[in-house]
């Protein structure tokens, strides 16, 4: 029978298909290639055909927007967001609006063009989780602003247009939707039991072991119980945190191997598939949150989304979670 | 500038990036051609390819599951719920489950392979539409079970693996996440102004005119003010009512030319592109509610959802639904 399972924190159903539960060479792809149309924008010697950079790690003496940087920040040439102007917050009868002001920035993850993040150096990786940090510290300081989203498209069924290792930062003037109702949910939970449930999440994760992808020093990474998505994967650092960009030095070090660990795993067990990772972190304009859990939720995008999940939120899920993490720690 | 506009209903934010604005044939869908192997199982005289038939209506003399049927439904052959057994629901440590109960239906629209909704007669839309209200009647009665959703799905990229005009049925033991938000909105709204909150949308609409499609006696068809998706469409009966199957008949002899037009006007402004419509309506479980209003919302599939929709639930639309209702018009 299939069964219906409760994310803790949102309080979302899904149907876990149980006896449609396939092998991950099931889920076959068909991906459009990306073609880069003339040179790839995001290669080094290639600056020019970017908006100005906002921020480089170089080498020494390498001038801005030059060669010379291994890790480089850039406006969106198409940002959804503009940085200008101010929220001029206003109605129209029963409606809300107000002026798209916001941030919408690149992190070109590499000078050459890998196509894959897995490929990349560990210090490398190292280097973009930095910069998604000093980013987000950046952006903090604009009071119009209250929450950073980091996120990557990979595959043009992933959304993305550009095939150059690559990932994005929106920063928006409300706290989006999803954000929020883990706050809620975290915040419901604590009230009633003064724990983080991601915590306890972590804690019956690492006891239960089946959903386990990889454990390390300061990272569990697991196929969460009521995963919407097959292989859905997501990493939490296993001390309390809300928010990503008070992330401690060590755990940079260990996030970047547990990242590429888990990268190469889905691209061994699903033939280097189209996916999204999303960094959730609370937002700016609060310390330290004893009930919100900053972490990445990883989802390839190997199934499509019809009129059922949209209408409801119900997501359908052929692939049990269990049986995801076993591939994937085998991967 | 972009313009970020709030649902008023369950209050989601989106980008409405009026820069980006294009024309509908900018909108280019590159859809996978649906091929039936061998004979269609959907076409009369294949009856026997699905599993037998639940309810048909058919031409008098005719026999179950044979030829001389108009409308048929049957079950899905791969159900994502089944519709034996208890709920069984219990705890796993800090997750909740349950036993996955439910019916999942299949409406044949037609006994001709007709690919199209609307190049259906009017007699023949009329007959699904009260063949959605028969099954949900007839599902209401069980009381594991507390609510129906009908969609349809159309295309590849809309999750149709059929291309045989056809709707399902998914009725489901607990409340679906995205119909429970829309209720508790409507009531947020109800209890603090007295009115149902889709009745003001629909006041505000016709008075606006902007965002309106079609308006008729019974219906009035608009794309909403906070669009997630380009030409996204909403059909709303005019007098308040919670639940679809309460439609009265002649709301249902409108609602099938409504949606009959409203669909051709999709086809052809858009060269028949993907979409789902979904019927949201109140769960079985309550008499009329003076603050949900049920409601069918069409959907296009002409974007890709990226990661930081999936990540912020936060949809970034890039056409103006001011511009697509005044395609969708003049179609």
């Amino acid at each position: 029978m299939p069964e219906l399972r409760k994310d803790p924190i949102v309080g979302r159903w899904v149907i876990i298909a149980l006896e449609r539960a396939k092998r991950p060479h099931d889920f076959k792809h068909q991906d459009q290639a990306l073609v880069d149309t003339g040179a790839c924008p995001f290669c080094e010697g290639n600056e020019e055909k970017t908006p100005p950079e906002i921020i480089a790690y170089r080498d020494r003496g390498a001038r801005p927007n030059g060669p010379g940087w291994r890790v480089r920040v850039v406006p969106n040439k198409f940002p959804a967001l503009k940085i200008e102007g101010s929220l001029n917050k206003r109605g129209e009868g029963i409606y809300d609006k107000m002026v798209g002001v916001g941030a919408h920035e690149v992190i070109i993850e590499s000078p050459r063009h890998h196509v894959s993040m897995a490929e990349l150096t560990d210090h490398n990786i190292q280097e973009i989780l930095w910069v998604y940090r000093d980013r987000l510290v950046d952006l903090k300081k604009d009071n119009r602003l209250v929450h950073g989203m980091l996120f990557k498209n990979v595959g043009s069924a992933a959304g993305a247009s550009l095939e150059h290792t690559h990932s994005q930062l929106i920063v928006t003037p409300i706290v989006p939707i999803s954000v929020w109702e883990e706050m809620t949910g975290g915040l419901e939970f604590y009230n009633y039991r003064g724990r983080c449930i991601y915590c306890d999440i972590i804690q019956q994760e690492l006891a239960t072991e089946s959903r386990i992808v990889l454990d390390t020093d300061y990272f569990t990474a697991f196929c969460p119980y009521a995963a919407r998505f097959p292989f859905e994967t997501w990493i939490l650092p296993k001390t309390h945190s809300s928010h990503y960009e008070n992330i401690p030095k060590p755990a940079v070090e260990d996030l970047g191997v547990t990242l590429k660990t888990v990268l190469s795993k889905l691209e061994t067990a699903l033939d280097s598939p189209p996916y999204n990772y999303i960094i959730h972190t609370a937002p700016f304009d609060h310390q330290e949150l004893p009930h919100y859990h900053w972490h990445i939720e990883i989802i390839p995008r190997l199934t499509k989304v019809a009129g059922f999940e949209w209408g409801s939120g119900f997501y359908i899920n052929p692939m049990p979670p269990e049986d995801a993490a076993r591939f994937l720690r085998d991967a």
